[in-house]
């Protein structure tokens, strides 16, 4: 299998690719352009992502539901900035039936035109807010907090798996407020949500900031976002949270009486995240083995490998691995991995070189292998491997069968950090600052991108001037695109490294997904 | 509340759409006929659903994947009885881009129509097996058990929540074999594993068996079904099973070679459940008061009520509901809840009348409402009120709070199991045999059947001659289908009722949502 895999130095792009497909995550779709289909082990990172996230949802006080996937085009027209930001992606439904006859083709009919066309939902805010204006008369009916979990579907002309497809899978969060104060607690509570998620489940650090007005999301009066860092020094931006102000309320009317009992218009947030995560957590910590999962997201945590050359052999070894997957089923669920049982794969390829076993593990990213041969049999004990090391530097010998499965509980959480605390050095390592525009100019090369590799590309603090003007010159000439003032990063004023203009602080300076 | 509910007498369809409304489980779109929005509680019951379904169908061995929204036309137009079955009801994708071109109203952009229309999937067996082709080759690869979660659309004229939407919320499960003999193996094992959800888990008995041909999926060598008795002697159909021979391994090619490697099509099945089953829970046990949940698929499982006219009254209550809540959540988590915690509300709307706040969580379907007022605590006791048997006969007086806990969690399991048997001995009373037309005709009465009542009509086992000619008379005159031929049913040959021709063995009528 490894073997299949592109290193990373050769060509990253390919390296990214063959991961998805060695490890059995994604591939494109048949016949219909853009989009994908999400194998079983990509799949169940994503509903691992879900549970997780589902729970930190409602853990703040969210409700799920579901709202149509079809919106009419009058709704997306009321709210301009959403409009002619979604325009140009829209898959639009024109007619409502074929006609199958016999001895011809089956074909659209022609006389089952709608009289409005309807859109696949590129994003939920319009026809959300035309079912909350039903739902809002009083301050009392305050705060909505409800997201929703389902495909939307924005036309791309170059994609790429996970990354960006004509489909995908997200959860939008939209929630309506009676104060702009209250919407803007909420608008940061969720980015906060997002962070968390990131680093602590997919082990993955962010910066957290506001966007610039330039990349804002349409509709927006400002969007907070999570940017993560890909081993190839690329941004990719893994969830965003949106501060509506009273847009969506003025576009579908959507008014309360407070407690004065004046009507008010309601204030609005809205937050997401995709399926486009399972690429950010691929590009921050496989390697070209393949895949390298965190444990609290592995769909399988631990695969036991028996072995021996004969039945005589395999018998002691397959018994001894029952057991021992036995014992880590049965250890007490906790929150760690979501209160389910910790997962578990008896390995019996026999017929295959042991060799051949372990790669086939390491490309689809098990976080612990543990084998067991003859010779552990006789001292009763296994050898244990961690995923996120590599070779004999990560595999430990005669760990004893009799405390093993606390022993991998144990190690289990130790990758979890020991991932998260990689990716953090390395992220922190690839950030540099430009005092000059040749600093700049020498940060972010301008030849030619795909095929060969982009490593050393860094996160760039400097200092802009504020305009928009600015940014869209850096992007065309340099293809780096301000990622986010970050909360946490430094605010002292300066002056632009592009037009010599004050400057208020440094930004984040990226090349992104 | 109560007081908006149509009582099933008066009217059983604006029942039906009364509790759909008051219990906030779903609502029509706005601007989008025929679709719907799931609001939050109907929302919940259908995670409740999805959590149970999903465990059933990884116990026996499938895993979850993600296939495209969009079928190309001409994937569909494959497979010739699919064609057929489904064309009426597509919506069709024909353009990608709209025009948000200033000082014009938003566009449909003329230039930017799809080669090929593509379809929103109205089931997704062509996509899928196109996609099939590409996973195997072998008899080693083989079976593939996969089953997916997703959104599908139908374009239906006549719509009414939950029964029949135009978008709907299912599961469909598509697996390939190597044989006819597994795959129909299969069909039978999930078939049964719809019982057990509905029966176990909906408290809902239900018949099992095949579906004639002429009731059959488009594309099946075979169907089968659970279906329930609703409280109006209307069936349900609530689950199908299908075997679909090598239709589909045939009109897109997926052979395999096998172990003699010889070339061989694969075999596939089918089955799927959807959101419908919400409106089957609903008419199954709901009431005059509302909604009726049983506890196994409830969101909220217990609400505590603490009463009082003061703050200095309200304190005890409060302070003992919160004990006792925490009590409860406390308990050890087990498979009859999913291993989830046992969910918690408490009601603090002291400014309404207790028996406005009862009325609110009756209507609502919680299957446990606790009171603890001044009296109760002078006794360190409570009140305990089953949402199953309504009004005094339900509730119990003087439960000492310090067993409170456990008397609550033995009674919701007493509660799922009595709707069981409630429902069961309902239904079994409901099943009547036609041994003339005479008899037939008195069971199905051709009056006019929208407004008024439907209550009384029954599952009728008759003879018939297992002609779709037959079938298709007796549905139009009598308005009654063949709903399927039980296994548990008896098997003795006959005469038709309707022709006087030879017939193998009852089957079951009944009108049917
Ligand atoms: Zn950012
Ligand atoms: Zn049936």
């Amino acid at each position: 299998m490894a073997e299949k895999i592109t290193p990373r130095a050769t060509n990253y792009s390919e390296w990214y690719l063959d991961i998805v497909k060695e490890a059995g995550l994604a591939q494109n779709a048949a016949g219909v352009k853009g989009c994908m289909v999400i194998r079983p082990t990509g799949y169940a990172l994503w509903e691992k992502m879900q549970r997780a996230l589902d729970r930190l949802f409602k853990d703040t006080g969210h409700v799920n539901a579901y709202f149509p996937l079809f919106i009419p085009m009058s709704y997306l027209a009321k709210e301009e900035e959403m409009a002619e930001g979604f325009a140009k992606e829209c898959a639009v439904v024109t007619h409502y039936r074929l006609k199958a006859e016999p001895g011809k083709p089956l074909h659209v009919d022609p006389t089952a035109e709608l009289e409005e066309p309807l859109i696949v939902r590129p994003t939920s805010e319009t026809i959300i807010w035309r079912t909350y204006k039903d739902w809002v008369q009083s301050y009392r009916d305050l705060p909505l907090l409800i997201n929703q979990w389902c495909n939307v579907v924005r036309w791309e002309m170059r994609t790429r798996l996970f990354l960006r497809t004509a489909e995908f899978l997200w959860q939008e969060g939209h929630t309506a407020h009676a104060s702009a104060a209250e919407a803007e607690e909420e608008t940061h509570k969720m980015v906060r949500v997002y962070q968390k998620f990131a680093e602590e489940w997919m082990a993955m650090p962010v910066l957290v900031g506001p966007k610039t007005d330039g990349q804002k999301f349409p509709g927006a009066v400002y969007t907070l976002c999570i940017e993560a860092m890909m081993q190839d020094g690329k941004a990719l931006q893994a969830g965003t949270s949106h501060f509506l102000g009273q847009n969506f309320a003025k576009a579908f009317d959507v008014t309360f009486k407070d407690k004065e009992n004046k009507e008010e218009f309601a204030w609005a947030t809205s937050w997401g995240v995709s399926t486009r995560l399972i690429g950010g957590l691929i590009m921050t910590h496989s390697d070209d083995n393949g895949l390298v999962v965190p444990p609290r997201l592995a769909p399988t945590h631990v695969v036991i490998v028996p072995l021996g050359k004969n039945d005589a052999e395999r018998g002691p070894s397959i018994a001894a691995a029952e057991k021992l997957a036995a014992e880590l089923r049965a250890l007490p669920r906790d929150e760690f991995f979501g209160y389910e049982p910790i997962s578990v794969k008896i390995d019996t390829m026999f017929d295959k070189q042991p060799g051949f076993r372990y790669a086939e593990h390491e490309v689809r990213g098990v976080p612990v292998r543990v084998e067991i041969g003859p010779k552990d049999i006789e001292k009763a004990a296994c050898a244990v491997a961690r995923r996120d090391v590599p070779g004999k530097e990560g595999k430990q010998f005669g760990v004893a069968l009799a405390t093993a499965a606390d022993h991998i509980a144990k190690l289990l959480r130790d990758i979890q950090q020991a991932l998260y605390d990689r990716a953090r050095a390395y992220r922190d390592g690839c950030i540099a600052t430009a005092n000059t525009l040749d600093e700049f100019k020498a940060l972010f090369p301008v030849e030619k991108e795909d095929g060969g590799t982009t490593a050393g590309l860094k996160f760039v603090y400097a200092h802009w001037d504020g305009t928009r003007e600015t940014e869209d010159r850096v992007q065309a000439e340099y293809k780096a695109t301000i990622r986010c003032l970050p909360f946490d990063g430094p605010v002292e004023a300066g002056t632009c490294i592009f037009t010599g203009k004050p400057s208020a602080r440094r930004v984040i300076f990226a090349r992104a997904y």
